[in-house]
């Protein structure tokens, strides 16, 4: 499929990751990044406006103000995830051997994968705006620079009352609800809904023994209801142990109960370094100088998770390294400035001493 | 079994935990603890000097110093775990249903299980020095007061070098190596590590078509070499959890390094409010007023997850609400001292704000 | 999907089924049946000149002799499963909610669902025939008899060198090639086949330690590689079980060893009595005078297992209830006449008594 | 453990088995023997007055009569299995790695391994019997010949209202009375029974959606109450799968439908010739005359399934290669003989031919 197209990528094609929308008394959107090194990311803010141009449909140069995770090359921001004033958050995730990009068609919109987010959260301010925008859409192929082609993406949309996932498939583009709140990578999105059903008897509950009348079973553990969830990090067992926990999640209202709640939601799906390793000859191709190359750089690791209160405009995150989490307030920026603005990632970890 | 005894336990039986024991340049050993709900443990010093009252076998008026979590009640530690000066670490963890504690015997040592780690870490240098001590001990059954029952525990020992499971079982006190490193609860230990070879074939690496070599199957996805791990919470799938995350771990040697994936070993098994729903008749034995009760404490949480560099002597900890690490060092106190030090948890979330 | 299509069947809503097709010297094609309980099936020759008459579509006079099992109603054979004289097989298995049948499209050939097997087997001597003959083919909805409406099904046509699944899905008919030879219920076949990777470290082999290299693991137990495998009896796990044991398979090239091994393959997916238990309040829809409703026919059993050799014309096959072999060969009957002719299933046990 | 004891068996290390007790109206009893290739076993009729010479303990000249299957050398039958007239069962079933055999005992009667079937049933006419002779019972090593060495067994005993297993291991022989009537091999049986607690909420009803309450979730296939029922073939699937068929077994009180029943429930646990290699370098120890080595001997499969009716002194059986049911009735024989009768097994395929 997709046939006559680099399969070269943006952000590579190992890249997994796991997307979720989670309400509370606020609504919540973020995503744990999973690859084995990082990019120059921060977290960025583009003010109403920063005149966004697109290669190949009309420019904007006004427009919703947005705060999320991208990688700013040239001044713009190529966002991995973001959230608008509105309170829609859009996410992009890897779909490697599945997302397909298409020819320019004269009567649509043609827009480029690395133009999507902002396409959308520009002008959308609700997933049923999004729904209306994305029939006119076709999604192009046109890399951002010869040295920075295309990743094979898949996305989703999500507002504080319901999610749609949108994929391009080799079949055309799909646009699904998602019911889950939740997204990953591989399989398509409705196949791996599908898969939900073998996990329908999984509990938050102690098990009942319906084995055998006869034999005398015994809980001797809780956590019992739940035998048969999938422990590894697959972007299937990461879809459906993340469901599961976002779906059986009970927290408190509050901002900070919120907020470490949707952390612990991510940390049940998040990369342990070394337990996934990446064998690899392809060089990479997204110019050297912009990675760090360790000697670990062979293992997934969830770079970092993230929470954007959509409501508030505050960009929560951790790495990998620093699990203290930090925070960028979209609103202590001049949102009607025409500048992006990039705050770096703080990755060094912030202990907290008692007694020194 | 253990026929006569009152089935009431200082930590409750709904206590569930796991333990890890992992060296990189130095040796970490920590712990979550997973309950509903949080007594008034601190991080707890006890100086060289501090006499410890044993109740049927001697005092010790001067031993090792040691530092580690603890319920403190009329300045007596009741450690949870902890790590002496010498580098040895000792943790209790729940153990219902098949923990057994003896009447007295009069030619042993009688040692109750809440003096079991003091006494051990007391006068232990290592794990070699334990297991002669071990030989001449009887876990005996005496409550520490009337209101404060025991609970079913088996503990796990560990030096930088080795660790040790004690269990004492209906059939007499058993000590057993512990290749992994690793403890939660039930069943029995030596059942736990014959679990493990059911895992056998899971890897870190990308699996390779062994099921049929007509068929094209192929890789989707990273992480699919340890598909069939499992991701519930029960004891028995975060022991395999747990054990596979520490043994695929790759981190660098340095400290925060060390720590920050010790607590990514420990963040695979940590327990989501929500996903594990205790329902409850009895009444708390503890001390209404020590606890405090909330509408959300009939899911079972990692309280608190620990790291401690035994070498160092410095104990991190993270808690379910505040995700940043604190830290308190063994050596900034007076460790000749009489006095039992401690610092109440940081529970509070920590945020870093960029922009405010 | 099939709006305004009653949803009532021939061959009801429940049944289901595993088809394989299997080559040693020669080629052997059959499958399970899995019901509550039995229509008055038989093993049905339709000889050569037996006049099909098809409702939209030009009436077959002449074409391949075929032996197949069928429930013959006013003479007119509907196959559940069937092999012509050229060595071509064809069985319908249930594809409930999924399969689609469609209004009459005038520039095709307009064929019933009961009339496919009959259609296709008639005409076509291998599976290039069928793929062409399928390309004009429209699947039409047009119940044998207002009584007997039609059920929802796909299907596997196999001949010796490859097979093909045919389903009718909302979207319109798709024709997949099967590189597994297997077939059951849902979800569609590609989603089956996607399936298998999650499964693709499963092994006849003994398992070797890549779980953890210090933690000395053994293999307890002979089959320990294909540890994963699932057991029940869902469509989903008896797809991956059947595909396994026939991938796996190993067995002589003669006649009776080939026979053996087929029925052993579909033994692994055999329905015990009891295992499945059905809740039904509808009424059954198929004519209470042909069904034999016994007290236990909640419960899903393999009715019958069947193994035909393509290329010798024998249909071999067992029943739930009698475990001996019985075989029909299509070349006793004069394939030159006009009439069916049925051979009722012998459904007694038969026992061979040594002493008696 | 059983040091300086050559480990070296009788039916060698890489014998499997499964034995069930069951019982409709009658009690059956009977086993699959998983093995490689076949020794040659016979149903064997041991009456009342044959001598039964034990090595260590006295002599039983007079005893009660019983029907199995058995190796016979020099005249004596090596059972595997065997019902006796009082309709007590007993069989013999691998247990690698975890048999003891022990040094004689002077104050016990020293029972063999080989002698262990015919000590039991010639004196015991229910389990009760047995518990009260094994109390006095010493398993002692002593091989049949030198070129017979012992292999390493467990036990089960049963009548019709109950099970025992005996386990003669490293600290002692231990009884257990067994709720399943299920035995198959490793690990020992308390810890089989333990693993049984994992599959407590598998059922043979329709799961109901406890999984989230938002979505949608639905049942696609019959049988996905059971989804998580392992299906390979080693030791401990075996044992979840036969207990699963068996607990959840529905069937009519009549003796065909009891003894298809019955093998259909050890056809859930039935070993497909190829789908567990094995590979082995060590000589075949027990004399190459008795065995037929072909070209797929290094492939586990079930030589035979047996289900004796204990009441009445039938023995059924099938063979991997025949499928008919072959019976042999102890009662046709001369029960106050003095000689061991055999009758062969018929292994050859049996097709009953309908129009030929």
């Amino acid at each position: 499929m997709c046939s006559g197209y680099r399969c070269e990528f943006i952000m590579q094609e190992f890249l997994m990751c796991t997307a979720i929308s989670f309400s509370t008394k606020d609504h919540y959107f973020g995503r744990n990044l999973d690859l084995e090194y990082s990019y120059q990311e921060s977290v960025t803010i583009t003010p109403r406006n920063y005149p966004f141009i697109f290669r190949k449909t009309e420019n904007m140069n006004s427009h919703y103000a947005m705060i999320g995770m991208a990688y700013v090359v040239e001044d713009y921001p190529l966002y991995y995830d973001a959230v608008n004033e509105k309170g829609l958050g859009m996410a992009g995730l890897s779909f490697e051997g599945n997302a397909c990009y298409y020819e320019e068609v004269p009567e649509k919109e043609n827009v480029s994968p690395f133009e999507f987010i902002p396409y959308i959260l520009g002008q959308c301010a609700c997933v049923e705006d999004a729904e209306e925008v994305l029939l006119k859409i076709n999604v192009m192929k046109e890399d951002f620079r010869s040295d920075l082609p295309l990743s094979p993406l898949h996305w989703m949309i999500s507002d504080k009352e319901k999610s749609i996932v949108v994929e391009t498939l080799s079949g055309g583009m799909r646009v699904y609800p998602n019911p889950t709140g939740v997204l990953t990578n591989n399989p398509p999105f409705r196949q791996q809904l599908f898969g939900l059903n073998n996990y329908m008897s999984l509990s938050k509950e102690m098990p009942v023994n319906s084995f055998s009348k006869n034999i005398p079973l015994k809980v001797y553990s809780k956590g019992m209801g739940a035998i048969g969830l999938p422990g590894d990090l697959s972007s299937v067992s990461r879809f459906v142990r993340a469901v599961f926990a976002k779906e059986n999640s009970v927290c408190g209202k509050g901002e900070m109960e919120s907020v470490g709640q949707f952390f612990h939601i991510l940390g049940a799906v998040e990369q342990q370094k070394g337990l996934v390793h990446i064998v690899r000859e392809k060089e990479n191709t997204w110019g050297s100088n912009d990675v760090s190359l360790g000697e670990n750089e062979d293992y997934e690791i969830t770079i970092y998770s993230s929470c954007c209160n959509s409501e508030k405009g505050i960009y929560y995150y951790k790495t990998y390294d620093n699990s203290q989490i930090t925070a960028v307030d979209m609103y202590k920026e001049n949102l009607d400035g025409q500048h992006v603005v990039s705050y770096p990632l703080l990755t060094g970890q912030q202990v907290k001493w008692q007694n020194r």
